[in-house]
């Protein structure tokens, strides 16, 4: 199945990451509360939302930070994907 | 009966979907959390609605995921229906 | 006496509705939670509401769908109206 | 005293409504529950009202109802007055 | 000390009322329910105000009736004053 | 340090009143509830500030009325100032 | 990773701050309430934000306050950081 976001929504998925502590312990994913970071699977065509004029400036493939509570979780196909308001993204991590 | 939804409402059905666990195995639609997707059966005319202009970027027979616990549920012919305004149809899926 | 609503406004009167369960048995009304169906018995003027221009969709006989907990309920001679204002009014059914 | 109503606003006074009931008895106002009709004493004047044009539609000795719960009681050479806002009376009654 | 309201204040000082009831007994003001009755002390210049064009139209010495809870309570050389925004005041009494 | 504040804010400085009461006892501004008045330290440049055009009406050493709970505390250089906006200040006193 | 804040957004680092009692004695930062005091360490692009055009005033190396409460806490390559939106930024110091 394909998820094709509406006006200025996006899709993406949780990204487990790896994190090195300030004394060199690396802690997996799991082991520690998780970060909202994601990856972006699909974007909306933005333009006119609410009466307002929304450009996307995020795309497919990037890491991004977005804001804990937001957007609605839905699974397809066994996956556990997020949709989220473009406005919930907080950055694009390189 | 025929619902015609006003301005930038839709008519949708809830939709039992399997779905394939990592593991292989298939669970019905009864058999866990029922994800929130749906078939259009009804798109209002959009046009001027609380003072903006909406255009309708769903069709019927459109398979969408929208937002639980938005919309109204109601019972036509003695089939459940829920009246949900197109902002609340986060995305289509394909 | 005849109610005459104002600006975006509606008078609507609840419909006791049959239903035909599955199953063929068929439900009046009363016996069941009531669907929030009503007859349209006025209509307001439309025009500028809080600044915005709205128009009137609907028209004295449509059967119509309302959200519930919407409005307010009157009692004019003896019967009871509710007063809904258009936005309200979720779908024409025909 | 006179009451002017500035901006938006409306003064009315509550009306007792003697009812009859589908089987012939008449229920003076006291009797039961009151219905929110009222008589319209004033009328402010409309205009800017929080950067919105407002043009006033009900006129003095209007009999009007109006949203429970809506504006503000105040008692003026010993009459219960309510000053409400034009957007919260729903319906002229004739 | 001299109070200039910013914006669309207005300074206003609680009255005491003497209130004749129907059978003609003469309650003073302490003797019940304060009405929200006050003399306008200070007004302030308008204009701009949160986007929107505020004219006003209250006047120094206007007896006034207010929003119950609006505005806030300040003390200046010993009196009491309340400090509302024009739009809590809901009409001039004469 | 010195702060300056952004977009339409305003630094301002609780003020100790010595007040006098009707019956002519002088009242130290720590002996009862202070009265929320404070000295203007640093106003911000106005501007464009969520999309509306704010001009900046107070100046340095204006005396003010603010309103009670708006605002938040900082301490700078162990001084307690307060960061308000502009439409958190209700009136100047002379 | 480089953290490029969305839109009206910037990335801050809290700030530990020696503070100085009247009484001449230093508090480290650890040792009192932290102060909302934060560096400056990405700035978004601004413009259109939600209909409304946000130019950025800060910029990479400011010290600021922010608004206690508000912005997302992220642990970036161990780092904790802050992602608020301009608007939680009270005032730059210098």
């Amino acid at each position: 199945m394909k998820v094709k976001p509406l006006a200025d929504r996006v899709v993406i998925k949780s990204l487990e990451v790896e994190e090195t502590t300030k004394s060199g312990i690396v802690l997996p994913g799991s082991a520690k509360e998780k970060p909202q970071m994601a990856e972006v699977l699909a974007v909306g065509p933005g333009g006119n939302v609410d009466g307002k004029d929304v450009e996307m400036h995020v795309k497919v493939g990037d890491h991004v930070i977005y804001s804990k509570y937001a957007g609605t979780e839905v699974k397809i196909d066994g996956e556990d994907l997020i949709i989220v308001k473009q406005a919930d993204i907080l950055a694009v991590v390189e």
